[in-house]
């Protein structure tokens, strides 16, 4: 008998990947997957991936009694999270939230770039979710919920995981220059527009077509700046491309005064930096990430070169919903529950 | 201990697609993957995909020796495989051919629309590969194996998989009209063109159109025909779609005289006939398949409606590289070596 | 000075094509563009094809006033469309429809597959809108409005118009079985799917899929009966396919007993139909169709073969919005009003 | 009568759209398209989206004269064209040239970059094609062409046109910091990869992927450096995107010291900058360009915003083959030829 693990907004993209996740994992069994909006109709009529797969139905939320369970997965909107969180905290059940709602560890850049934080004192306990950048935050909450405690973790964005997991052994390691701005350029699929039907979203405004939104305004930049602690010098433009799942970003980083690394440096100074991550791949030097390489998964490839102008041109490549959302999120609980970081993330990408 | 498995012409489309399959199958150990022109090149680098996944390299054909394998997967081109099969089969191993070499049990047909047979011994005893509609074949080469008998499997081609079975159920029925001509219009993703660098397969050519080929002269014909009973009568148009994984084959069906099925006694019979199949599902009646509800996994999808024509229209989707070529020659294996018919094909399609 | 020309529903994709068309036209000049739901805002706000191209705005259809207008299009949905037609007619506009109400001869079946008829007498002076078949219908339309008259086209529809343009001449020419059912499985990009944001027009949910619709229920089915005389014996299935422009219909039909015509008597034979149809490419024997090569445009190919089980395999390309819908719709104009066919169409597809 | 005009190279991707240009252009008669490759195929058998349209057959350059035409465009590779163009001259022809070979002004980078220049003696005369920002060479071209001289045109590469059209005016206007690094993510669709069948251009490998290529080496950098004053400045870096026609370059340009515009000023300075530029159009602030609203045009859209952190961030968006080459190319030859400049360019893009 596995832990029971339940999903609440689980007819959105990022919920829906969760239920396939758990579908098939080993040590997590999924018993409740919630939406209001859905509730009574079988997963596999909202998403007919599931037929001859399972025939579980949504529930509603209000309806569905998560204190028998060992862990919920958030995937509601930012502002639900933190009204949901502390109820089922409070009833003993480890949460995992795909929101931001637990990601921004001051609530007043929290309130700034979203609204007033209603669950403000549970920010200090909420582990960030980047597994191979906060090794130490989820392994104290894998020791306090090995405790019997219930945990809390906030799981990194899309952007902000594959901007960070390209950039961050470099600064870490002191070679970027701590004053100058840091600039990211990242693309990403369609379903990182959500499942909402818009014109955004309508194939025929979608496809064939590239585009960046949010300029200086994404609400993923204080979240990457806390990360890789760059307060106020993060340039993040974000485009949108014609693909399903995938996201790339660009990071262009000034080299600290004084550092002349060669390319073939950095692969190794970034090899060594994720030896014990087996979800991110360092490529060889001249090679670049490919998304494609990495949609369906939880994996994720890193590229970097230095630039002749003095720069680090670090690159990274997940799939939105995977590494990005959904795989991330069972790659955390994995870890809190003591489990194996990879367990039931093995899956390997279309190779074509 | 699993069986000792291996690819040879792993580094095309089908044959990549193999290499990812039994790289996480629980029962069979991919030992060598072999592709003349890659040989030593790591699979990694030639696809990405398995970057952080494996570091086995591609082999020659002539230098990797077979003889201590149970089973060896044949992704070779029509020709090709009827000259490796004798002396593999010879050495006790085991067979399972993707190629067209040995699924028409008359060598005359073949030649008429291949070449002359070189190996037209075997094909009295080379099981059908389409285990829905052949399990007696399978079942048979089942107990010859479990006996120490090396057998052989010609797995069935993409365009006859999905046309199958969406067509075998109506027509095993009676409820076809036995003179009158079968329709069958399918549609394929690009990945059923091939992994050669064509005209044809350039993305700019193939991306945002669509067209017919091979009207009148495509060579799953004479295959079709021979799995439905239809010699002469069937009439089958290939299309090419910008998608990579999928294919719908839409079959139009004149009823029998005097046989007036509803469309939901027609979805009951279809899923009579495949109730003991768990990777196909008949849809409700009024809902269609979709390809990517399959798409990269061995799984497919059926619909079935009554014309008031006085036709069928039956549709049947499926990944053209899973359940139309290497998902199919895995569970073709599992079948013969014993195992779970979807042992290591549980895979559930990216919902989005 | 040109002729006045408004379109009605304007916003709809079928509408701003006409408006594209009509911007660069040499003889009608487009003076007002309606679209309720956008009323006030600058064109190229909805579409930014437009910016720098025009500063007209999208107006009410209510507070436009057409009786100084020589030709209103009319791209609204079905059933609005008769709603409008009497009164522009009655000020001597003559009226291009593009909706359903104005193809169907007879208004019983119009009932039938849609909704009781309310300008029911119109039906009769309607010209069918397709000019390679019913040239003499759009002859006798553009006397009537060189003697004064108001006129109305009803334009065909998108697969009716590919359908029909490849079955027409076999069918006319006697070689096609006159009891016999004929297939049309067709394949559209999205755009025929209309602008409409839902999950099915949804960039996630259309992309990388294929799915047949509509099986036995389509209303383009009494459409196609009617031009091509094919009452009750035409299995009509429509598909769609992740691309944007472009539809493909491939139509099987049986030869009539005797006929036993060769691949390239028919090519001549097509071509000899379409001598006089600039518009209409035959492509040569062996070479099929490609929608990409009609996309943006109001030109069609066709392919035709002989095929061993005793049938024609035609299949017509066109853009779905271009000849089957907006461009259509101004080549019908043209004729009416006495200008040569192509006026205004003479683009060329991207040849990638 | 119109200007006799020839295209060489006219079967790959920029020089077929020369093709598709010239063949609708009021004033230049397209007389001859070279190919070596196909020489004697009929182009509408290459290209069937010239079907109907064209029964011109490509010839080899060595058999075609052009010692009487009046201009001849270039669309062969670097190397290639400083073969050809010399004697084009000699003979009186106004050259207009795709490829890199006349532009950049210094033969010591061009050989960096390239290789030893054979015909660097042109270059001082050579006029740098990108009308917006180098209008007073082309006007100077324009006046020794009409005074009888043979001129000649190297067209700014794609990269380098959405690049340079989006900063510009910035730096133009000294609003950039002359010391900083300036950052620019470009992203093409696949017709940037050419017309050669290669597995980056294979269909299956392109389509659901995004990846960065050419970090630190593209050939393009030095071009951009030059037109914009960048010497070693500029971190240019190239990805490639699912799409077949479109390019959006992404700049972050650091503010001067001192410099503090608003979006809207910025906004305002790009319409003043390129208000006499009909090609060009600035987006009000907040709006981004989009690539499918130029796609088979010779537009270009170009947004502007401020960027808290202290810089500038400018979009912009083209089709590759329109504006950034084939379109380009007419558009210089318009102007050298004393034409409108946007004479056979007012095609629309498809607003859908």
């Amino acid at each position: 008998m596995g832990y029971r693990a339940g999903v609440v907004g689980a007819a959105g993209f990022a919920g829906i990947e969760l239920v396939r996740l758990l579908s098939r994992h080993p040590e997590f069994d999924l018993a409740a997957a919630t939406s209001d909006a859905l509730a009574g109709t079988p997963i596999a009529k909202a998403y007919p991936a599931f037929t001859g797969v399972t025939d579980l139905a949504f529930s509603t939320h209000e309806d569905t009694d998560f204190s028998a369970f060992d862990v919920v997965f958030l995937a509601v909107p930012h502002k639900a999270a933190m009204g949901m969180a502390p109820d089922l905290m409070a009833a003993g059940v480890t949460v995992v939230d795909l929101s931001a709602d637990f990601r921004l560890k001051d609530p007043a850049i929290y309130e700034k770039w979203y609204a007033p934080h209603t669950a403000a004192d549970l920010l200090a306990q909420a582990a960030f979710g980047l597994p191979e950048l906060t090794g130490d935050e989820l392994a104290a909450a894998a020791e306090r919920r090995a405790a019997g405690e219930a945990v809390l973790v906030g799981c990194a964005g899309c952007y902000p995981t594959a901007t960070s997991l390209a950039a961050a052994p470099a600064i870490r390691a002191g070679l970027v220059d701590a004053a100058a701005p840091v600039v990211a350029d990242a693309v990403s699929g369609v379903t990182g527009a959500g499942k909402k039907a818009t014109e955004r979203t309508h194939y025929c405004f979608a496809n064939e077509n590239l585009e960046a939104y949010g300029v200086g305004t994404h609400r993923h930049t204080p979240e990457i700046e806390q990360i890789l602690g760059l307060e106020g010098r993060l340039v993040f433009t974000p485009h949108l491309a014609p693909l399903n799942r995938g996201l790339l970003s660009t990071v262009t980083l000034p080299l600290a005064p004084g550092a002349a690394p060669t390319t073939e440096e950095l692969v190794e100074l970034y090899r060594d930096f994720y030896a014990a991550s087996p979800l991110v791949s360092v490529m060889d030097a001249g090679v670049q990430p490919r998304t494609a390489s990495v949609a369906g998964t939880c994996r994720a490839q890193v590229g970097v070169a230095v630039h002749p102008a003095g720069m680090i041109v670090a690159t990274g490549a997940i799939d939105n919903l995977g590494k990005g959302a959904a795989g991330q999120g069972v790659q955390c609980a994995n870890i809190v529950f003591g489990l194996p970081e990879t367990c039931g993330l093995e899956e390997i990408a279309n190779p074509v």
